[in-house]
């Protein structure tokens, strides 16, 4: 049994204890180990809040437990969080950490002091998305040659909707911060910072780079028009806001600003809330992450994997993931009652009577149609084009085989599924 | 000094020995240990090749080299392969492989094999993308909902190529034969047998499925025509082929066909020879991982990553990848030297000569015009857009703080960088 402490239960660390219970068969079976989440911090006791766990109000409380073997520090800020997360790693207990500030000005102070000790902090970056795993793991054989990413849903959510809807900027800021996407206070994202931060991060994986906030080009969107989004437009652009480094012979670029993207550049597609993360290594080539950057469950999910990473550590997990196949109850389904939209395309003879009685055919196999078109091949056939709505495989083999040997029919009956 | 034995020197193998050999001082601080290929295997001995290691053309004196510790599979096929790799197994040697074709049929016994042994397959799905890596580590805390792959070159190419080009299938085969993206005989990749083999190894890592290729649906892209490809233009759909693993209830569909998918899903986005999977997790919600699927280098770099993974296994990697900031020798770019496009937008009176002052200031500070273009604001006063060339921030901050004091200049100018 694993004996976790989450400091700060607020979005985030809701979503870790939730997770940790409802996906707890799973996890068990994953970690190699039972994991639990003994006590959660918080700093006001009388908040009612919907979790089974025991809750106090001293980070330290949680910090010096002789039985708590990891500390998830979720209270966020820079000053408070390093004490709490110093005094865990002195008392030997494993961290996981979601806080980005903290790390954009103390991560080689923790690298040094967790030197025997996991400290893991996926969630840090771009959420839910394992680009940490990604760049420190997956693309271990390159040399990167640069990242460049899409780490603020709030800005990328603004400029997506600047671009599409042509909306100005302060008629979105005001949008965003009704939906929740943006803070009262949105300078941190929309002045490029929060960007910044992750960016720190990335950069001192892939090169190994010392730099604080203050020393990295920094600038927000605060200053893109609909002016600038038309000439964008114009000219084959989308504007983003990107956070880039690069290196150029020794030299390491890390910059936080808008960009002029061109529109075809996988990134440029990376549209709404979402993140995405472009990696290009010197073997690889180009390699994107893409994937929610914020929310509870998102950003959680990648606290768990890492409380899952450390309870392995040191023990072999199976090569396939699960022991067992069908360990979990889960079989395969047969092939025939899969369910699907279909599209068909029919060639047929062009002659009255012919469309009712494929009709008749399809009401006899359960197969109703949403769309359908026809167009007229070589003066006395015609192409009859349908998108069903839901069926079953079953039933759209044994339409196509029925189809078949229908005398009007021309040409072998052709079916594509639609997703 | 960890010894490698290369089972299969081909282009991927090629690549593998080259990797470990250019970025040996990076895998050395990574790994935490030195790698080396021993002995690579070859059918052909007589056969010229440019590499710095022994070669023979035996698999077994690879496999029974007391010094070998990681033996890497890259020979293909599936019975003689998997004799192999069962011997590897048996003398206790670590394995790599990215033969895709021997774990659809045999990943359950192997797993079983390698209880105690690491046995690592990175390279078989999706080549350079770590996509592996993602299912099984970083949404572990996840019950996978569904995984839609674009997992073959060949098909994606094709498909793009029909979709964008209007060319008909059987003169993209041939083009795609020529360029060396499909293979003399393309069943394997155009018939969805290759994505077939990929997506039976995703299924095994998300749901535990035992399953072989003859027990799910796969079909190929051949019947696609023109007629499909304007009926799905029209009706805001892309046609690619996918490979899809779904949960429904207690039961798990598998298939590889061709699909419909909306234009403006983020799949569909996936053009050319270039690989994508998309994972939605229960918590997480979708991610995407995006690279290139095939090729020498890429493949490799999946090879050599795993290759690093076992060697540190059990180790404790640094946080942060490196131990020290600077250990590669980088250092932070000074700002004012980074280089790139600026796009600048200037409101300016509308009068004669101010242009050529403007134009006058951007030689001063070394900023040449690639684009330019004037547009008419509020009757006395007009807008000036500038693309430039390849720039110095510190040359273009200058410029900005230049303009600023001109007296026809209205507004504070504004600079989007251009990537």
């Amino acid at each position: 049994m694993i004996n976790v402490g989450v400091i700060g239960v607020g979005t985030v660390g809701t979503s870790v204890v939730k997770i940790l219970e409802q996906n707890k068969t799973m996890i068990t079976a994953r970690a190699g180990d039972e994991i639990r989440v003994k006590t959660g911090v918080v700093r006001n006791l009388n908040k009612k809040r919907d979790l089974n766990i025991a809750l106090c109000n001293d980070p330290y409380s949680v910090v010096n437990d002789p039985e708590i073997d990891i500390v998830v520090e979720l209270m966020g800020g820079v000053d408070e969080a390093f004490e709490v997360v110093k005094s865990a790693l002195k008392n030997g207990k494993a961290v996981v950490t979601a806080n980005k500030a903290l790390l954009a000005y103390h991560r080689y102070e923790l690298q040094e002091m967790a030197k025997d000790i996991p400290f893991e902090y996926e969630a840090s970056v771009a959420g839910g998305i394992p680009i940490i795993n990604a760049l420190r793991d997956g693309l271990s054989a390159n040399h990167i040659q640069s990242i460049q990413g899409i780490m603020n849903g709030t800005c990328n959510y603004m400029m997506t909707k600047m671009m599409n809807e042509g909306v100005a900027f302060d008629a979105i800021l005001k949008e965003a911060q009704e939906l929740g996407y943006a803070e009262a206070d949105p300078t941190f994202d929309i002045g490029g910072f929060d960007a910044a931060h992750k960016l720190l991060i990335l950069g001192s994986i892939a090169y190994g780079i010392d730099a604080k906030p203050e020393e990295i080009l920094i600038e927000g969107i605060e200053h893109v028009t609909q002016e600038d989004i038309a000439f964008a437009r114009e000219f084959g652009y989308v504007i983003k806001l990107l956070g880039i480094a690069k290196k150029e012979g020794d030299e390491v670029e890390m910059r936080v600003h808008a960009c002029l993207i061109r529109k075809d550049a996988m990134i440029a597609k990376i549209d709404g809330v979402m993140n995405g993360v472009s990696v290009v290594g010197d073997k690889v080539g180009e390699t994107l992450y893409y994937g929610p950057g914020a929310g509870g469950d998102a950003t959680a999910s990648a606290v768990v994997a890492n409380i899952i990473d450390i309870v392995r550590s040191g023990k072999r997990a199976p090569m396939l993931g699960f022991d067992k196949p069908l360990e979990r109850g889960l079989k395969l389904k047969d092939k025939n009652a899969i369910v699907s939209k279909y599209y068909l395309r029919l060639k047929v003879e062009d002659k009255p009577g012919v469309l009712a009685k494929i009709a008749a055919l399809f009401g006899d196999h359960n197969i109703s149609v949403e769309t359908m078109l026809q167009r007229p091949v070589d003066g006395s056939y015609a192409n009859l084009l349908f998108a069903t709505h839901e069926a079953k495989e079953g039933d759209i083999q044994r339409v196509i085989t029925a189809l078949e040997t229908l005398d009007f029919v021309a040409a072998k009956p052709v079916m594509i599924r639609i997703v």
